[in-house]
């Protein structure tokens, strides 16, 4: 293990965390908050511990697989411990727990929340809440990448452990070229949705946090009722963000060179279909709540698009639809968005895979002797890929199993600890009764809140990352 | 496809089923019930069909591993079908659906009702519906291949497909003696059982059928409140039973050869320690709702056992216990028992080379160079074993999801709706809350029973011969 090399580049995460506190400064000194302070010690506390950290450059570079997830799931634990220091200390959230949750929750895009009140806050903390989303939305190391002067062999393992996705694919040879590109591709679509937020007539404030939020496809609202205050046209605007966030940003990429046979590849078709299909029956399932089927459609596109995106607003209270919606809306929590988009849950490719390998293993049994590859988008995939994603489902199964368990210690209703972890898993916010969109997850123990923290982080890290962290074998010589 | 052989088997099947009408039959005699006729026609109609589909002997005897998942899917099918007719026709059961539900459930030893009321039932539909657990805790093909002249190459196929467990080993080089071996052992249990409650005082007709309800770890009771009305003693009987009844089978075998260290391998020492775990968890969890800790520790593992073993048999309501209770029952519900025993689930077997897989995958990660196999017993596990699990859990959690979907469509609340699925596929028979063990399965829609009569029956045959009968590609030439 890289010991040096490790400790340099977490070096360098906290230097980029110090950099980050200049939004939230920004925004007191903008608003005279007085939270400035809590900003500017935290950043300076960054500083300092990263400064010594990145002291020297190790002389050896080399980082195999096994420390690129160490490097990645280390980072974003670093990230937050480090994050939810101005809300501790500011005394907004009493509990350095609580606030570590939040800050999770802000990093990895859950927007679950342990606030139950957020409209009393500084302004500058909102901004911070939201920044979090924009931050963890990319990846941390990957805009850091795209930065400092790494080598290209190395950056792969981490790129690879911080992407979401059941491969990664590199839209130009270099990595530290591909890293430019999607972050470019980001910050563009952030900015054409705060640009349409501000034409429906919100303040700059709103429409930066709404953006950063969606864009993350993190889900903090800087009002109570989420999105339930602002007119449809927000809304709607909201649900085509929601959308577009979840698309793999490598279509969007193609899309630019005019590739559009790539850019409207099978994931993305599945994904638009699977949106299409869940909307439709829900707003069928739910016309009858409201006075017109325009009504129903603008909600249930909505929550469905949130739920998919796993980004967790919401403008009304979905856990009063009727059983069908709610099987389906965490139907949909579970199978996420696109791989390579900013959302969480399973990933649209991931289910294709496991239905294509599932079609041919009956055809395997009906054929012994024509085994073919399974092919998506005319290329067939390969075997390893098939295997990872197997590995991935059981292991995905795993720790949900257990952290239920963990869980219902706290004896709070099946449906409440199991949306919770849903939620939790998959990154989305909000789930179901207890947590559904408008209550929060500060009644939880602190044993179960740990739990959800670290099942927040193994979602977005897509789970290898996190489970090494706890295996003996990965810190032996 | 080799049909006429397909045909000719099932022809056997249904004069086999013909033969076991003789039970019910005996049963109507002895208690004067008029129900003997409807038995009777029956057992005439099976046995005009199926003489009709033996009369000639196929030429060609080859079976493929296709043909084996199609004769185990249909046999299963037409068993049900018939095995129905005696409900319909008596007018016990009014709606051939239910009957053919009831049927279902009792072929594959689930052991979930349609009935809220079975006391005032004729004593021999009573016998029919145990007897149905009994022969399909074994397995009907297993059976009747210990009986008919077929050879061994042919048989394999069929003990495959119909065999719970990752893989299957014979005991000794022969197929059928294997069988017969199997069936011996399923005998002389179900006698001990028997005359250890008729010891405790139970009368003849209650312990012939609790002792084919737990040989074939059903479910079905003869009284109301299942086995809540019994003395103590007669419900720890049940409780050892259930626990043997859940051992794999070779396991007893290895016994009587003294091989002691085959007899308690890794399955079932895992096997017991959950039970352990599991039972001791629960008994301090609910240890305030009783007036002693032998109380508690009595109906938790009556009920650990009830729902591991995938029986189903009740002495309280655990659906009015504490939330983690409720949530290790539902736990235990999805592991299920061991591999080549009477029970359901996903089974022990599969958890543990889960459980491995898992825990190579991450010192893969960790040294890429160095991939060993899997080792379970000290012998390394075959890699299309380990590939087979991997399958087995995918297509699982997808019939689980699509059922859960239909079955939602009835919009009662999602924990009926999860655990009507979880009892259906693991062949477990109560769940929770509507389908709770007070309760029955009567309430839900025709589709949405539909759904769960395709889950009991791919559950018990553990998916692909289900899902085979659905994929275009079987049919072809």
């Amino acid at each position: 293990m890289n010991f040096k090399m490790i400790s340099y580049i977490l070096g360098w995460i906290l230097i980029f965390e110090s950099l980050f506190m200049i939004v939230p400064s920004v925004t007191a000194v903008c608003y005279g908050e007085s939270a400035l302070w809590y900003f500017l010690i935290t950043a300076a506390v960054c500083l300092a511990i990263g400064g010594l950290l990145i002291r020297k450059k190790p002389e050896r570079k080399q980082l195999y697989s096994r420390e690129g997830n160490v490097i990645v799931a280390l980072s974003w634990i670093l990230l937050s411990i480090f994050g939810a220091i101005p809300f501790y200390i500011s005394g907004e959230i009493p509990s350095y727990l609580d606030a570590l949750f939040e800050t999770v929750s802000g990093f990895t895009t859950t927007g679950a929340s342990i606030l139950s009140e957020v409209e009393s806050m500084p302004k500058s903390m909102l901004m911070w809440r939201s920044f979090t989303h924009w931050v963890g939305g990319m990846g941390v190391l990957v805009f850091i990448m795209a930065f400092l002067p790494l080598a290209g062999a190395q950056n792969m393992h981490i790129m690879k452990a911080e992407s979401p996705g059941p491969s990664v694919s590199k839209l130009v040879p270099k990595v530290k070229s591909t890293a430019i590109m999607l972050y470019k591709i980001y910050f563009v679509l952030t900015i054409m949705e705060f640009v349409a937020l501000l034409i429906c007539g919100m303040s700059v404030f709103d429409a930066l946090n709404t953006s950063f939020a969606t864009a993350g496809t993190g889900g903090f609202g800087v009002y109570n009722n989420s999105m339930g205050g602002f007119p449809p046209k927000i809304q709607i605007v909201v649900t085509v963000f929601m959308i577009l966030f979840s698309v793999n940003f490598n279509s969007y990429f193609f899309l630019i060179c005019r590739k559009f046979r790539d850019a409207f590849n099978t994931e993305v078709c599945v994904f638009f279909v699977i949106v299409a299909v869940i909307t439709g029956l829900i707003t069928i399932n739910i016309s009858g709540l409201f006075s017109t089927v325009g009504e129903a459609l603008r909600h249930s596109s909505f929550a469905v698009a949130s739920m998919i995106s796993t980004t967790g607003f919401g403008t009304v209270d979905f856990n009063l639809w009727p059983e069908l919606s709610r099987t389906l809306l965490v139907l949909v929590m579970f199978i996420g968005a696109c791989a390579g988009s900013t959302g969480g849950g399973i990933k649209v490719s991931r289910i294709i895979i496991l239905f294509k390998s599932m079609a041919k293993e009956l055809l395997v049994i009906v054929h012994p002797k024509q085994v073919k590859k399974i092919k998506i988008n005319a290329h067939p995939i390969d075997h390893d890929v098939v295997r990872g994603v197997n590995v991935f489902m059981v292991a995905y199964l795993m720790v949900f199993v257990i952290s239920l368990v963990l869980v219902s210690f706290d004896n709070h209703d099946m449906i409440t600890n199991f949306t919770a972890v849903t939620a939790a898993i998959n990154n989305i916010g909000p789930g179901l009764e207890l947590v559904g969109p408008t209550e929060n997850f500060g009644f939880f123990s602190a044993p179960a809140k740990a739990v959800l923290i670290f099942d927040m982080l193994a979602g977005r890290l897509e789970l290898f990352p996190m489970l090494l962290l706890f295996t003996p074998a990965t810190w032996k010589k």
